[in-house]
């Protein structure tokens, strides 16, 4: 067993499943159980979420079995009873899973995803769908504030190196493609995705060469389409001039440079001083691309100069701001009985649930209600199935129609969510009659779980 | 290909990485390059990184080489000409690489590790070898910070379920164990690394039963040993009580409590209640282990407190606050001339480096300097060779081995260096005249390299 085979393993999990499994076992707990999965709490200046992750979780769900070499750690490890590895051998997910599709605006308190199945499967699922969801829910969150201010300039996601792990890379470019961005840096994540991948050039190719414009030629010759070249190694618009200075000879034998990147200093006034050259040069066409320490501010703050495209980097894919949300997964019903943890400050919503989107005449979200599943309200419900019995209801979207629900969803946003700051008053999610009531019963009954039938 | 072959893929790269390949061979730049490794500054209120990750990319630098997948779609991308996925093919790592030992602490401007090799198989591992070596530096550093204000308490790394992807989850196992963490919940680090593996349970188990004194003693029989109870999930002072009161039952079967946890609430004020509590009825032997939002700030905080154990995750496995460092991976020297980048803000020193520590007679660092390689300096040098001619050099370390090295460099820190704030004076890394004389140079020559023989 080694990191590379990572991803899928059920090892990938915290010790206390597994404890927790052979608990259950034990006492012969395997009666359907009913877990959740939701934010508690938006971060700081942010006013919504983008559902992703989806994908993955099934995918993993579908697969999950405990291999030979995994049972036989399990045996081996002394942490465990006898019987215990032979149980697990025989675990499958057989239960069902609703959710909300990805690239679905949403809000603390709402179920992204809720997990039906005999409580050993449903609680093993925990680490690893937290592990996926809130990431790419992360991601796909931040990603769409740029998108949302970037005045419909072109954003790319530059993040792999300062990406946490392998894993966080390429998810990564997937969350930031399904929010509105227009492809990434990491090449894996066109094989694996299919999303549109995008390169310049490092500093290290200039570097290597005695001569910036040598450098240029090379890399123009090698791309006779493509070429975008990084001319910030020096001095930003003496390198601009450099490469007007060569495109006449570049563009008799049939090479157009295709733009020119800037990575440090004042991107604004550069990209203004550099737009100037290149137009005087005869190159109007060639694209002005920025990178370098981006985020959604900064690129709102650039969104009116000749800026043409941004490669952002370690602030998408590391959520620098608010690098992890509140994301929780809880047991909310077993064996038919709500349950409810009251623990300070981190009470939880019992029983089954959905959520209605109230919206106005024009599609705007006017409003978001949490209620039990079978109580119906008006508006749009959010969840839905997505495996019953341990199987897909349907094929996987392709990405590009995430990504277009995503888009329509932003659309739709009202402006002052749609802004990088705290919004006022923030989206109303609000608990229905029914949910609260509930809840209240539960609070009355010992230990915080109800008999139905004494409802 | 799919995310869970991603670790070890040549194609978890940036783009530019393989269109800049293109380049140097097109323009047959196959020179030896020099390439470095370094964090060009620290984040605010830190005073020392923990270098780590570098067992990591010594496995990825020997296994390196594209499979006949990649080098299809490669071949098929429409990215790359012809000829290119045959010279990938042959592609393998021959160079030589220089590196402080897992463990050490370091400073910015220090190079934790060097590469020297044909230029396109230098180039090639930039994007990788930063995206491992800044996120595990990333948390050894900040778990140190823990580690070094805990009063000898056990740290135990619960952050899977919101570390950022897989590998994510696991690395950081490694990381903050190495820094001296006791262990973590990842089950996956076991079988991995060899790293102990903490566990208790779920508010999910407590829930799932109807009484949670039966929660209680379901977990306690199927662990006879091993259990830790949580007892927050109602009422954390209550829950001591009840496991006060079955634990004669349980003693009377062999059945041993061994502690309990607390996971949310005023922990310091529950944990002197909770100990009076089991301190009364005759488990005085009992550990408490608490856990919930805590970070090394908490930690210190709570270190006097009859809390024995602390679980930490979130803010350990996403550093939260400094969710990323400011590591780059720059061209120092090709064809055996020195480089320098210089623009804006992020300027480079050129040429092969060492790092020099100066020790008081006790063994505290007292400054490090930063020079060209051959110019030996007083004290010790803190790069070695790892790699040569694309062969380890010596088998790898055991982490228990590393983890003890980074022990004794966390035990020398001054005081200052020690505190979770600013340390002033921060430690001095200082330039060395040879270096500094070097870039002087290297400026003054057109385009930022310089010829040696005119040095």
């Amino acid at each position: 067993m080694n990191a590379s085979a990572s991803t899928s393993s059920p090892l990938l999990t915290d010790l206390y499943q597994l404890t927790m499994l052979q608990g259950y076992y034990a006492a012969g707990m395997t009666a359907p159980a009913v877990f959740e999965l939701f934010v508690r709490k938006l971060p700081p200046g942010r006013n919504f979420l983008v559902a992703a992750g989806l994908e993955q979780v099934l995918a993993y769900v579908e697969r999950l079995r405990f291999d030979a070499a995994e049972l036989e750690w399990i045996g081996k490890s002394g942490l465990f009873d006898a019987g215990f590895a032979a149980r697990l051998a025989e675990l499958r997910f057989s239960g069902d899973v609703d959710a909300m599709p990805e690239g679905t605006v949403c809000f603390p308190n709402e179920p992204l995803l809720r997990v039906t199945a005999p409580l050993p499967e449903a609680q093993l699922l925990e680490t690893r769908l937290l592990n996926l969801v809130h990431y790419e829910t992360l991601v796909a969150s931040k990603a769409a504030r740029a998108v949302l201010v970037a005045g419909g300039k072109r954003l790319i996601d530059f993040g792999l190196r300062r990406a946490h792990g392998a894993e966080a890379g390429l998810l990564a470019a997937r969350a930031s493609y399904l929010a509105g961005f227009d492809g990434t840096a990491t090449t894996l994540a066109g094989p694996a995705f299919g999303i549109p991948v995008f390169g310049t050039m490092a500093h290290s190719f200039v570097q290597a060469h005695d001569d910036e414009a040598a450098a240029f030629e090379t890399f123009a010759r090698a791309f006779p389409r493509n070429a975008v070249l990084l001319i910030d190694t020096y001095d930003t618009v003496a390198g601009a001039r450099k490469v007007v200075d060569i495109a006449p000879r570049l563009q008799a034998q049939g090479i157009e440079v295709r733009g020119v990147r800037l990575d440090s200093g004042d991107l604004g006034a550069l990209a203004r001083e550099v737009r100037a050259v290149l137009d005087a040069g005869g190159l109007e066409k060639a694209i002005i691309l920025a990178s370098g320490n981006l985020d959604e501010h900064r690129v709102q703050a650039l969104a009116r100069t000749p800026i043409d495209s941004f490669g952002i980097g370690t602030s998408l894919v590391t959520s620098a701001d608010a690098p992890y949300l509140d994301a929780v997964y809880k047991l909310q019903e077993y064996a038919g009985k709500p349950r409810r943890k009251r623990s300070e400050g981190k009470a939880t919503w019992p029983g089954r649930k959905q959520v209605y989107r109230e919206r106005s005449s024009d599609g705007t979200p006017a409003r978001d209600v949490v209620t039990l599943e079978h109580d119906r309200r008006e508006g749009e419900p959010l969840l839905a199935p997505v495996m019953r019995a341990g199987r897909r209801v349907a094929p996987a979207p392709a990405l590009d129609a995430i990504r277009a629900h995503a888009h329509r969803e932003l659309e739709r946003l009202p402006p002052r969510l749609r802004a990088l700051a705290d919004a006022t008053p923030p989206y109303p999610v609000e608990i229905a009659p029914a949910l609260a009531a509930l809840a209240d019963t539960v609070d009355r009954a010992t230990g915080g779980i109800i008999d139905e039938e004494k409802q």
